[in-house]
């Protein structure tokens, strides 16, 4: 009996990497409670870059809304840089989780040091906000691949050398002791990777969809009393 | 003659706030460059929330857009917390500054510790945000008072007490000296404050204004090669 | 039926402690998942000074070891400060978490700035030490009633006031939009206190099962590759 | 008809590197303001160790004092590191700014990350000490090349190629997207090094200047309240 | 016998004052070793603003150069905010060390957390340059009495309950566990206020005497690899 | 005669270090003061890993007990990363110094940037640890060599080789301007590698016997305001 649903958006419009990832999280949850796969209805196909980190926001946002219309429980946002997610915990009754943020805190707990493959390179700031915004960047680097997001829409496995390559150069150089995957279109590339490096690789989704699970079993949700109280 | 255009984009629906904001700006601009008012046509009346600011976002970049294809040499986003202005700055050919960014470099120049004041409360870290971007958490504060920005959308002349008394509580407690005003739509109290406070008092649309028409004299405009590539 | 247990582990002697903290969380965990309380054998009676820090931090080894020989999947240490938990890391082949850093990251998720209220005042350091190691000094203010662990432990409701008082004065002076519970013995005012001050209260025992056993769900464990690798 | 004058000021006795960085910077400055160049009548020839440093900013104090009886409007210190500007600001009555600190926030209003190219390598602490007091450190890297000052005060086109290396390790390996030419002796390489690198080259005199001139424009000036209040 | 001589150089012309703040550290320096006390013999009878900073960067130079002509061993600047101490490392061929930095470092081993109580108020940015350059801002807090340092030059003791009450508000206020003097006019307070307050108060130039006395018995001297590499 | 006496505790059980590293800071004390060199009885022969940090503070608070009672004034803690200082500080009456921050704030006063090098390469974050909470992240890079500390307790003269070129990539690519030996066993490499790198070579036992000796000669002992109160 599904007692509590998760929905986990998709900011951008290719259906296929929602689906990728709501499978990839779906081993995670708890017994009774569902993950919800929502994509974007209109704007960018990928979110690269700011302007479509805008659209992505306000794609949330929808999202958002018709969640709370259907009686959703919690949120994942899964694009990596967590677009949106401020707007969507003002407007969300229970918890929202960024698939970015939750990578790097689980990372926390596995690793002294680790660092996120992220792609492609243009998106850098875009991975050093969120840590900075959780101050995690004395543990944690940032490699990219130059590989865009639409290249892996329809599959990463093509790329999976490439990020294993730099997600090696982090482990050599940077010495990070797990990876974190940063663009839900890798989630495919967890088992593999996990394989073949030895070291905790760390898919944000999957992540997100824990931590908002445990949230809502510690019955734990946003803040109303300011930054995130509701729009009047 | 006109040879510069910079446009003011206010990324809510109040044109009222526009218009102040930009005659308050207009004495700074060099002789030849003229500053364009724009008002975003569809969004929020203000924005003072996450999702305010997240439709805030989408607003300015419509207007760069319009802004490019009327040839507008410069952009000036007037909204503390800098909405939208990563993605202002991959759209547009020359050069954008945000306010907040403007204000807090311009106090810089002017005093070692300065702060903001800023308003409502909720919009706390919209202004940290901004100051953490830069760095200069070390040497700004930041407070608020608990005024909403629709309040001070008619005239912010009867919350000059207010605002004064916080800033007395930042040159106090704080060690602030200099005042930096959190909203455009405070720009009209700067010359009774800078009377009032014996402190400089930075406006930071004026200061963006500024900053822009002296990146162009310099000729220098956003770095395309990667952070702010357009987006394909 | 049980298919998953993780050893709750109170570094100090007082058995009470263990119960109060086990129960408080056990409605956090999964169907199949069991906490099992552990309790040192020997070493101080609380953990508030440093050398109760030392001692207790081999009582943490002591327990793990045992929980390792039991075959446990997962480890939560219930001491604030987090004491042994680096030296559990490696010793454990699951994963392994601290209640102060679980219940950073889990306030984190909710508020865009928080406070610890912790006891007594001579343990703020150790507060700040996981607050700094994981980054979130920006975000995170801590406050401390001086009231001993002892005090609490036999029930921690007369302190309700005290901890409230204190709670207050982070929400109005520090910004604070969710109140962290700075110590294993003030699990039981978790519920009065959510109640009393409208913003959300974490327990840092139950955040941290949550978050053990969503790292089990995603087969996910400490890293080997170098800070925790086993010692030889 | 000049209204506004802006000094420029050189710490050091070199005064071909005055005029070189006073005509670069001259396209910058609006009709009816004028720069006035102005070089150290004592003191060390170039500005590069820690006692050219301290003699270089006894120079800055005279020459501003030359400057208020002459007049100035404001003042531009022209030697990166900033050599004596917070002395210069508590004895002008106008602004004051330096070429580093203006260089710094310039490049930070174009690009997310840069890099300053300075020489010679003992002075890399110059540089850090005014990107730290910004707090710009998380945004900016710092290269030098092993070229004296005293080698490019006859010009600096010999080491064009030096720079262009450096500045191409910048954007290759610190993600750097806008460049910083860290000496004043530097400004005739801005052009040739823009057409070359691709990404926008600051030159400092050049901003610091517009700085100034845009403080003016706002009728700004340095706080007196305490830091640089007049010495007494 | 004196095999060691480390020279007290006071930046100001008060002689009082260096007799005073050598007499107060006589009694840190090992048998055979000698402080030579040393006065500027021009420049500003106190430093405060930051133009008697410039300018006592440069006596302190001077002492320096004539400490070399007669063979001293080691330095001290007594000044807090350590004008001059990089250029007399450079200019030095054994160590050097001010009183601010070797204040902070001592206190650092002494207590958790501490604070600087400095005068004037004005003076505040001087104390918190050092404090950030060795990066202690998280552990230091700055409080500052408004008293010019002419008005202790002829003895502190007026002062004492005036700085007794700032060094009060440190401990209960910003949990200062030890305090920090900052000013070397305020030595003699050292042994009354270590009485009444309860907890260690550091004297810069004590401590900064018996550094550079231990760095000479370690045999270690300034690095003239680069930052401090002799002035060509 | 000796009227004091500071007692070099080793927290593992390999007395030949104790010995060695006693011996090469015997220089350092003033005449009067005596080392008193103390190894481990029980616990791990060297401490590397998490689990042995543990037992190793235990071990130094039984040393600590053993020298209260034998009147020992002032004690040293000889192990890098500072393991048991914390409760050393609350157990003595007199000063406490570890080694590894009395060599960070030495060579801080010897160069502006510095390295340690430390071994192996897992316990990185000891380092670092010390290193960030003292606040020199800023100029500080930690290098290891992937050497177990076993591998030195019988001399580190084979591993010269091996330091020296870390070092020397320490000096080459991280600017680095004195290095710290990051392990008590590597004292007697000082001089080699004094001798070969031509930059001071700090050892951490003889700097942190220093710092002691020179905090009794100022009377200055641990605060029991609060963080180091006696345990109850």
């Amino acid at each position: 009996v599904i007692r509590t649903r998760i929905m986990v958006i998709n900011p951008n419009t290719t259906a296929s990497m929602t689906v990728t990832v709501t499978e990839a999280a779906s081993t995670v949850v708890r017994p009774g409670t569902a993950l919800i796969p929502s994509t974007a209805t209109s704007g960018p196909a990928t979110v690269e870059s700011n302007l479509e980190e805008a659209l992505g926001a306000v794609a949330v946002a929808d999202q958002v809304q018709a969640g709370e219309a259907a009686g959703i429980d919690g949120y994942v946002v899964a694009c990596f840089g967590d677009t949106g997610v401020a707007a969507a915990r003002e407007m969300a009754s229970g918890p929202v989780v960024g698939m970015t943020e939750a990578a790097l805190v689980t990372a926390a707990m596995l690793a002294r040091y680790f660092a996120v493959v992220t792609l492609p390179s243009r998106t850098r700031h875009q991975s050093e906000r969120v840590v900075r915004e959780l101050g995690l960047d004395h543990r944690c680097r940032i490699r990219a691949v130059d590989v865009g997001v639409t290249e892996i829409a329809t599959g990463a496995a093509p790329f999976l050398d490439a990020i294993e390559a730099e997600a090696h150069l982090a482990i050599d150089h940077d010495h990070a002791e797990a990876i974190i995957l940063g663009c839900a279109g890798l989630a495919e590339l967890t088992a593999p990777l996990t394989s073949s490096l030895g070291v905790p690789v760390v898919e944000g989704v999957a992540a997100a969809v824990a931590m908002v699970d445990g949230l809502l079993a510690q019955r734990l949700s946003t803040s109303r009393l300011s930054t995130y109280a509701p729009a009047e």
